[in-house]
């Protein structure tokens, strides 16, 4: 008598494959038939990894490959502590966890705070993973809109306090944002403090952009004050180092409740990648003015990127103050359909510009449908060519399709 | 007012820390007063990891360590292909999604195939990060006990068949066996198989120490006819290529919907680490030769630990067909406190055993209370010394306590 029928799970099905990567196919097939695609769509810098991180990998000096400290290599660890102190966050190693990049932060902090069902608010657009590790997870992400015409930044405390329920575990936020490039304000930090105190919450900070600030000051959810139980703060060596596929990240708090909970995360997953870890340790020594040089570079960036986005009529964005994204009203009804439209049908001199639409990056169906993220992570000259594809691009496809 | 109460989420607090490493902060404490311990508590080769694999990780030819393809790098894609076939396991690049070791293969499987609460059948005693993975994806392992004078071969089908209910979703098996070292026979997996097709339910096959078979055959799910649908394959090169601390492994499977969901697991945690990846495949090339001296050393320990075994009075054991793993029985009441107090009261010529607590392997509670599992991943001269050891602190344990 069979019982079940064969079928894969619920929270399989539902859970989204990701915007970024799934018009990667038609990027392919674009370059199959000659068409060089600029790729503003994945948040990839092109910035080499720097020879610190490289050499150390090549010195790995062990001859067996071993599993690692679930809690991560302590060297990795003692480096990250220095590197926090020359950021004015004091932790200790007892605060820090490694983790298989960001990513595994994220869900490792979901899951030490929340059960199945429960809540946790985002600030929509967030960045488009969240989604999917909410599915991992099975929990519900509320979503607080956040505008444009804001530059992004919080709306006011009452209207965040509404999406607050006996279910919320927690207040995701990141700074700089993903995919807005907001930098939240201290006092945005404070209000955040305040509720999470009210409402007995834990405050996720994702601070993975925290080197790419290009005007005010960031401040890390470590250093608001009140709040030192209640705040996890989600990092990555990614974007800092270029160093994306290494897979280093860390989780760090004051809690030791979800200290002890993330460690046995860890060890349900052994460890982190041994040979990445020691080249984490090579680029953790790395001065500060590498980070300066590169935020200088990115900088540049932005100005062109903002100022070619500024030139395409009926165009909505505001200058974003860090990370490497804009988040763009382009005058467009369907992105789904001029995201694909760019990779199919158009190219300009032979090449073509691949954005992220923007759906993926929000909770409230309906919502973005006439966004795109830009990734502006090409230098100067192919970002300035790949953008005047895009203005092209709109220009053409509003004469076909308006 | 204040809704909910700051707390950490139930199921982080269910989440048992690993047995096989929760003994690591008494160990380090005797190794501090002067001790040599001897591990025999994790399955850590003490193989070199081949150079095959190092020179690949030293020559990573990439300037920028970027993110790599969610489903894994296609080379190594294809060197585990023609590995599989070497195998006779005729699978193609598309039944394959490279993970995060074998315990992100578990996980992705154990979220593709069930929902919360559901349940999967497994085979007691079994790996203990089954029970830890079960809490991150909050869902039931309905154990079935197997038993040492059986050598922990499968019990009667009507005693699986018991177990299965209507929230059943899979069978989870590992063959070889860890902690066990039992390699099930084409017959046991043919039972397997009818209960999938009886009951709709797919196969998972931890099939991680493929190579290390002393006596039988190895019979992979994939080889098995008829559930071409259900059998999914959970596989890892640590252990393999001695490259524990790589985290590379991958779920194979030939049922689209399970792939579809699993590359959507994929790009939820954006890549696998990229330099190690580089690493497998230069592995990927070691001849067959590599795994039958391999196989013959380890032979040899479990001959040896055998061997040592059998002259403890009292003690109960099978002498395994495969992996690196003996689950004995001593004659001690409370295993935890012997594993302990090995590490804080005992010693022998300045050197002490660690050994891995049996409670853990299981799922039913009170289980396992006078076994553990000896993992013979020492040479033939240390793993002698390390058994007499043990030994010597099983007799003085029951002089004292007994």
């Amino acid at each position: 008598m069979p019982i079940t029928k064969l079928r894969i799970s619920k929270r399989g099905k539902e859970m989204p494959a990701s915007p970024i990567r799934k018009l990667i196919p038609l990027s392919d097939e674009a370059k199959k038939r000659g068409i060089k695609v600029y790729h503003l769509n994945i948040g990839q810098p092109d910035i080499p990894t720097p020879v610190e991180f490289m050499n150390a990998v090549k010195n790995y000096p062990n001859k067996v490959l071993e599993y690692g400290n679930s809690k991560g290599d302590l060297r990795l660890i003692q480096g990250m502590v220095e590197y926090y102190h020359r950021k004015n966050i004091l932790v200790k190693p007892e605060n820090i966890q490694i983790t298989t990049g960001g990513s595994e932060a994220l869900i490792f902090s979901i899951i030490c705070i929340s059960d199945v069902g429960e809540e946790i608010i985002v600030f929509e657009p967030f960045y488009t993973n969240y989604n999917s590790l909410a599915r991992v997870a099975d929990i519900n992400l509320v979503p607080v809109p956040t505008k444009a015409e804001n530059g992004f930044h919080l709306p006011d405390k009452k209207i965040i306090e509404k999406k607050i329920t006996s279910k919320t575990k927690g207040i995701l936020l990141a700074t700089p944002n993903n995919p807005t490039g907001t930098v939240f304000t201290r006092e945005e930090m404070e209000t955040i403090a305040e509720l999470a105190k009210k409402y007995d919450l834990f405050v996720l900070s994702d601070e993975v952009y925290r080197e790419f600030i290009y005007e005010g000051v960031h401040t890390s959810i470590m250093n608001i004050e009140g709040i030192e139980d209640r705040a996890i703060l989600l990092d990555s060596i990614s974007k800092r180092y270029s160093a994306c596929g290494a897979r280093i990240g860390c989780l760090v708090s004051k809690n030791k409740e979800v200290m002890d909970t993330a460690l046995k995360l860890g060890q349900s997953r052994l460890c982190s990648p041994s040979i990445e870890q020691y080249g984490a340790i090579g680029a953790l020594k790395l001065p500060e003015d590498y980070f300066l040089a590169m935020a200088e570079e990115y900088k540049r960036r932005r100005d062109t990127c903002y100022a070619e986005l500024m030139k395409i009529p009926g165009v909505i964005c505001q200058k974003p103050s860090g990370a490497f994204y804009i988040m763009v009203k382009l005058p467009i009804k369907d992105i789904e359909a001029f995201a694909k439209w760019m990779l199919t049908d158009f190219s300009l001199n032979g090449a073509t510009t691949m954005v992220a639409p923007g759906p993926g990056f929000y909770a409230t169906p309906g919502m973005g449908k006439d966004e795109a993220r830009i990734a502006y992570v090409l230098n100067v000259e192919d970002l300035k060519k790949a953008m005047r594809i895009l203005a092209k691009g709109v220009e053409e496809y509003n004469k076909i399709k308006g």
